[in-house]
């Protein structure tokens, strides 16, 4: 989270603007509160540039849950859809997707880690598939899309969980867009769906009340208490992001801060980036030193700096420096500083 | 929020003891947030007493993600399940448990506006229930139940939002317990679950994985991020509450600040109360003029005074004092001052 964001909210805290009270006490129908959600709003709208014909929702449950909200609301028709596996998030919406229909996948990068994104044949795809999903960014592997596939009238579906608002995409070209709050908008506990309002409505009959998007659109988020005070927090990260100067702006800081890391890697005597250069991710850099213990000793190392987080996911080992919106380009420097006195003391 | 939990959020919010990050920033995993949400268990288990044999879970969606999330585990041997219906949020439940089997309604109370429990007999339980749902205090109509209803063999399952840790439950009695964090326990955005572990494990074969209790049990409510922010404003309600007393020290505190309202409504000349006595909450005390424009001047009044969240909710109109568990008794004391005197002036 941006600094500025957590002394906003510090400040507001106990009482927001003249109401006495915290966001966290107000009715979600109150005026106050109203008010915050519909800036969360009109800002997202205004940094992403979002048409006209699209729903915005600040639903629960992050991007796990929209696995399964997407398939029992798209694929009521054809009862199938493609995907492209590109690593842990992929594979579990593929799951998800699979209690709804037949899922078509239609490339993988499996074979080699995950470290790489997968040529699409646009011949393999199905003109009658429901949906197309893929993940724009691979929080695990650090890969991204660097072009958005076409998939003609089959509407494509993204889970940005871990690149919304990095960069500027045209949303004309998504049917579905979500996100997990937790990288670039807020704090965990919610998720952002932008949908194209004709996509909503044709949920099948099992569909829970609370994951079916038309029900959600007619309530502006709200069948039920959204999760107020997480929703307060995305809209000062928006804030913060339009005094950033926006999507356009905040990208490149992302490339700069990215093409540090990136240089470093590359000539590297130690360390070693894992992913095919043209894949890479502006917003997760996974690297290895090739040994387990010297990938160990400089997690320990760096954290004893004050440079945490940088333990691989689980699933792949090694390092990962996650350089998400509110990484600075300060704080990239001085990884790489680390990483430079690591090596001349390890290498 | 009891005050002393928003000062104690407001200090940590740009660095959680010495960790010097925010806790909205913490990985979930992390030793320090891990830390948190099972202090936040701990707490829950010894202010309610909770069995061993009973897991504790911390989802998101709330309780009315709980109206589905129940039947689809818990409806599949018989396909079937008795519920009653003392209002809006039962006969939400009722609805979505509708989709997964048949449900027999035992008894109801909407002849009278849900302005009282119904008595239940027996003798109209369904032995072959897969469970048997109850709302134990109505948010909206200010009911609530005296005695829990013996079901036998059949899990009694109980929404609890509105009076979880108001008054001592015996968790012992019941099959499946949930609560939406946003009354007693914490900020919207949190749901509480807790459940026998033998429930678990039998859901349906379209449930999505984010909705079956066993997966969210096999991983410590962290099948995916869980919303952290929010279990940690939990842990400090529940630290909180502990320093009250615990449960029985705050239900005479409850006790109290219903019986001031009560004492006065039973005696006002201008303000009726509207649920029947034996059956009045300790949470939610719902009371009218008898004429919407005095209703709609008392609230304004009121408003101007600073005693705010007085308008009953939209589906019944005047007005409901909602008095959870960091409501003071000053507060109510206010609140009845401002009564008379308003009485005394118009009456």
């Amino acid at each position: 989270m941006p600094e500025a964001v957590l002394r906003k909210a510090q400040s507001e805290m106990l009482s927001y603007g003249s109401s006495g009270m915290s966001v966290m006490e107000m009715s979600h129908r109150s005026k106050d509160y109203m008010a915050i959600i519909e800036a969360a709003e009109a800002n997202l709208r205004e940094l992403m540039n979002i048409p006209a014909n699209y729903k915005v929702l600040f639903l629960q449950g992050g991007a796990s849950m929209q696995f399964a909200m997407v398939p029992l609301n798209l694929m009521n028709k054809n009862k199938k859809a493609d995907y492209v596996n590109t690593g842990v998030w992929s594979k579990k919406a593929i799951k998800e997707a699979g209690r709804c229909g037949k899922v078509n996948v239609v490339a993988s990068s499996e074979d080699k880690t995950f470290s790489y994104i997968p040529d699409l044949d646009p011949s393999t795809f199905d003109k009658e598939a429901d949906h197309f999903h893929i993940t724009t960014n691979n929080t695990i592997y650090g890969t991204r899309y660097t072009s958005i596939p076409d998939t003609g009238n089959v509407p494509l579906v993204a889970d940005m969980s871990s690149d919304i608002l990095s960069k500027p995409y045209d949303v004309s070209k998504f049917g579905l867009i979500f996100a997990g709050a937790q990288k670039n908008l807020g704090p965990a506990g919610v998720c952002i769906v932008i949908i194209r309002e004709d996509l909503a409505g044709n949920q099948m009959e099992f569909t829970p009340t609370m994951l079916n998007y038309q029900v959600q659109i007619e309530n502006g988020s709200m069948f039920n208490t959204p999760p107020t005070y997480g929703i307060y927090l995305c809209k000062l990260v928006l804030d913060w992001l339009k005094d950033q100067g926006g999507v356009e702006a905040i990208e490149k800081v992302n490339n700069e801060k990215a093409s540090i890391l990136y240089d470093f890697l590359d000539n590297s005597n130690l360390f070693k980036r894992t992913v095919a250069p043209k894949d890479r991710s502006i917003m997760n850099v996974p690297f290895v030193t090739g040994s387990v213990e010297k990938d160990d000793a400089f997690i320990k190392a760096a954290t004893a700096k004050g440079l945490v987080q940088l333990k691989g996911h689980r699933s792949v080992g090694g390092m990962r420096a996650s350089i998400y919106n509110a990484m600075t380009l300060e704080g990239v420097q001085k990884l790489v500083d680390f990483m430079k006195q690591f090596e001349t003391d390890n290498g």
